[in-house]
């Protein structure tokens, strides 16, 4: 058998099998590198996403509780959403979507890392923040059918609860706590060195 | 405004907008506790997925490298996939995948998290595993259009550049190998020492 060198796929034709407003499938017919054709192969077109661990001066993390219908559980997350069109960049839209859900606003924003959501059958990425010094500055601005509350939570016991499980968390805020627990660990900017010394201290 | 407490909301329908072997969408009309409905709020149904964070007794990570075509990237990733009907439980679902995608098996099995993969459009569960001392017992069980490369990597080099975002990757993974390096830090295992030495002389 001849193996051939991984390569992408060549798409032969594409049709939309599904869309509204809240979703968009797209389903390629494709021919692989080694000549097979796979169809239909389904991929769920989303806009990119951004997420953020935001921290007080206090050093507490700004989590959201909300119901969550696909799992239908009420469940602690991070601020974050998909990308708009009127976003100038992905650091406008988490300040944005910080600001909507939470209130709080202010301090300087890290973008710390990217993951992909889905990459076999979603073309988006997600962007990781790291923000400090968020101050509340105005009430939250929800849309009608939205119902957030804000918890603040010492960051330090957040980790240690989010990864000993305490916490379920959706795995795209998982990874920015992992971004950001290794920023945080490299970084030298003030606000962060009291939980970085706490870091260290628990050997996380 | 009265304001109330955060609950699921009431399905006062559900039908089903797409459906084919590969994806299936249930449309709910739903009520919140507000009395809003919303309508349709779509999502997605999934088989509870599981992937592994697999060390050989050398101490390297097992990678999987394969097209992914939702990004059209080639990209690393853990071994993994949904639950089958066939699958007696979680555990013995990620040992099968372990065992087609790469040929590894036998070893120690831990599970060491879950998480959501989108819990608001999708209805599962990840499980995420750690496996130690697993050894190439045959060669891969592939499907005819699946092409899957297997990469061997130094588990504290992996875990930095995963990190660093030299190795770009799915979130699913990257709650995984946050959920690993947690259990490392806190096991006994014989196995798991020369690793637990590392991480805690790396300061992660």
């Amino acid at each position: 058998m001849i193996k051939k060198k991984l390569a992408p796929w060549e798409v032969l034709e594409s049709t939309i099998s599904y869309e509204d407003r809240w979703l968009k499938v797209r389903s390629d017919r494709c021919r692989t590198p080694q000549g097979s054709i796979i169809e239909p192969y389904h991929v769920i077109e989303c806009s990119t996403w951004v997420n953020v661990l935001a921290l007080t001066p206090e050093g507490q993390v700004i989590l959201v509780r909300e119901y969550r219908h696909g799992v239908r559980q009420i469940l602690l997350g991070l601020p974050g959403g998909g990308v708009e069109t009127t976003d100038e960049d992905v650091s406008a839209a988490i300040k944005r979507e910080l600001l909507e859900e939470t209130g709080y606003s202010g301090g300087t924003f890290f973008s710390i890392g990217q993951s992909y959501a889905n990459p076999s059958n979603q073309d988006n990425t997600v962007w990781s923040f790291l923000a400090v010094d968020v101050t509340l500055s105005q009430e939250q601005q929800l849309d009608e059918a939205e119902h957030i509350e804000i918890v603040l939570h010492d960051f330090i016991s957040f980790h240690e609860q989010v990864w000993s499980g305490a916490i379920p968390m959706q795995a795209l805020y998982l990874a920015t706590v992992g971004f950001a627990t290794q920023f945080i660990l490299r970084s030298t900017h003030p606000s962060l060195q009291p939980i970085r010394t706490q870091l260290l201290h628990h050997g996380s």
